[in-house]
């Protein structure tokens, strides 16, 4: 009768009958399960399928076997895995699915995937603990050639309570075909704020966290074709994108946050930084706007030593004069990371010039395991 | 080499190496692709699938079958469709999927499905125009039996600016497996309001969407098993779920919003509504609590007339005082809803005891087309 009702609100919902819908489902399934020991069991209803894998994960090798049992439900227990937050999906006869039990997904507009958190003994920085929490709030805003941007904003805890109090602000831009959800969703910056505030060991700030992409929304909302393969780091299609980002965060989402909270606007109290794309748009946006942002973070990403030498000689010039001006430049990367060269080459043409930076590096890969490493960084040591 | 730095970086990101991510992309696939004559164009990668359906859609007949290019993208046009905000998803070999290429998912625990709006030559009451918008806040808040609940918020437009101005407040639950996002993300609640308010057709209020399974919250929290089948409606699983939530509304979620947002805070600004599960919820904590609310409104829901001799003799035994207490009882169905039956029953039973209420029925199902046809009807009578 359960199995019934929900099969048919299922379908309902879904808009097909029951029969249209999928294969029975039998039992209620319950994945991921992250057992005391951190070994996680993942299982998956396919009564009908001939294989199921575990794909996607970064914990263990890649592509492990699921075993299906009488009821058609598919399962296998992975680790003990490292505490952290991981991307997984199921590949299900060769189709890569997110898990159907799991609410926790990867915001992202090209790939699916589903979130497991393996919890640490000693809580993580990242884990939701029992402090004063700050709120996470999409806005719209009037953004770029007459379309509305959409925008996520969080306010440290009290933020809403109290009616004077102003706040430095962090601009957070994530990675290409990541969303304006990925920094808090994934990243979980807020949790990190929230945990780092409580302990005193970060500055209460706001941090605003754009769309990354604001051509899409444009060709979204006039009908037009949405642009060829958003994924070019060169080329006019790329530089337009670079351009139009940096015009919609300096004209349209700056001057909107300003105007509706209660932010300090001068440049020692204003941060920027970025993943990836958004790494390469955080360094580009702080070198062409240096009267705008004291602080730069670039996790993950760099700007060629040829493009350097072409676009910002303002920055290379007069290196006391940048080296003033930035009360940080930061530079992190993972020696696995596809972009490791690309960022050390960089790294090494900041020393060339004299320009003071910051670097870090762990292992790891281009991975938001390691953009969670390079939020516990740098989330400390901004507006101080 | 667009395409190599693609399957680099999504692999690397999926934590995977390139060749274990997925079969080679190819082209860069747009998804779905809402044509002028308002047909729809569907597609899907997958070079070596045999089979492609578009599944699971409320428009036309389900699974329609796609055909495959030179370059292994499956495509199929439907339509002309009814302009709406429709659920859809593809199966691949039998393999229920999301479309990878759309980001707008319906978010929901038991299952996954994309979203696709087709817009209306007079723009729906539901579209992004161009009025002043409101915000959506997540906030974490003490929730039952120690655990940290979630719970959005919506606030009009101007709110974040004034410091004084109080609002009405409308407590709006999702349905069964739906979550606390749902009802903005596919309900639209919130572009509805905004379009309304700017019309002077709804009065200005806060709506607020709390998570309709706080044992599900508790069970994650404190790492026991999840509850087995959610979805049962009667036993004491489902009666000690339905207690849990009005407790956690009642003692948790009114207070601690009352708190922290400019609430009017008396019976006559509060208002109770909710889909399905969240509907039956409204019901009975409405009925449980007549001193918190004057307004309740029940999408696609109902208490049975047992439940009701049973338990909310309060209601029944003097009809002119429930007449005079529920400024408004409002009950809304689709003729073609598995819960018709039932919905017409307890409006019969209310008929039968002189209880006044609103009935709204109209065509369609268990689904959230009709889900914005209720919030159409009912939001513009709330708080006058």
């Amino acid at each position: 009768m359960k199995i019934n009702l929900y099969l048919l609100l299922l379908g309902i919902l879904l808009g097909t009958t029951v029969a249209q819908s999928q294969p029975p489902r039998g039992p209620f399934v319950i994945s991921p399960k992250v057992n005391s020991d951190k070994t996680v069991t993942f299982s998956y209803l396919a009564p009908n399928a001939k294989t199921v894998l575990l794909g996607g994960s970064q914990f263990g090798q890649a592509d492990v076997p699921l075993t299906k049992n009488a009821e058609g439900v598919w399962s296998v227990t992975v680790g003990p895995i490292k505490p952290d937050i991981y991307p997984y999906s199921f590949k299900v006869d060769g189709v890569t699915v997110m898990d159907p039990a799991n609410v926790a997904f990867f915001p992202n507009e090209r790939f699916k995937a589903s979130l497991v958190e393996i919890p640490s003994d000693e809580p993580a920085i990242y884990a939701l603990k029992n402090v004063p929490h700050g709120s996470i709030t999409y806005e719209y805003y009037p953004s770029v050639e007459g379309s509305t941007g959409t925008v996520v904003v969080y306010t440290p805890a009290g933020y809403t309570k109290e009616t004077a109090k102003k706040y430095p602000v962090y601009y957070l831009i994530s990675g290409t075909t990541d969303t304006e959800e990925t920094f808090w969703k994934v990243g979980k910056v807020n949790l990190m704020l929230d945990n780092m505030i409580a302990a005193g060991t970060a500055k209460p700030m706001i941090v605003v966290m754009p769309y990354g992409n604001p051509l899409a929304k444009i060709a979204e909302q006039t009908g037009k074709d949405k642009p060829a393969d958003v994924m070019s780091r060169d080329g006019d299609d790329a530089l337009r994108r670079m351009k139009l980002f940096e015009t919609d965060l300096v004209a349209h989402v700056i001057p909107y946050i300003e105007k509706n909270y209660r932010t300090i606007n001068n440049r020692d109290n204003r941060a920027i930084g970025g993943f990836s794309r958004g790494g390469g748009q955080t360094l580009r946006t702080a070198f062409n706007n240096v009267d705008k942002f004291a602080y730069v973070c670039s996790y993950a990403s760099y700007i060629s030593p040829a493009e350097m030498d072409k676009s910002f000689t303002n920055i290379t010039s007069n290196p006391d004069k940048t080296n003033k001006d930035f009360k940080l430049l930061w530079s992190g990367i993972g020696t696995d990371d596809f972009l490791y060269k690309g960022t050390v080459e960089f790294e090494d043409y900041l020393k060339a010039k004299k320009i003071n930076f910051k670097s870090y590096v762990t292992d790891g890969g281009h991975t938001w395991m390691n953009v969670k490493k390079y939020l516990n960084e740098t989330l400390p040591v901004l507006f101080k």
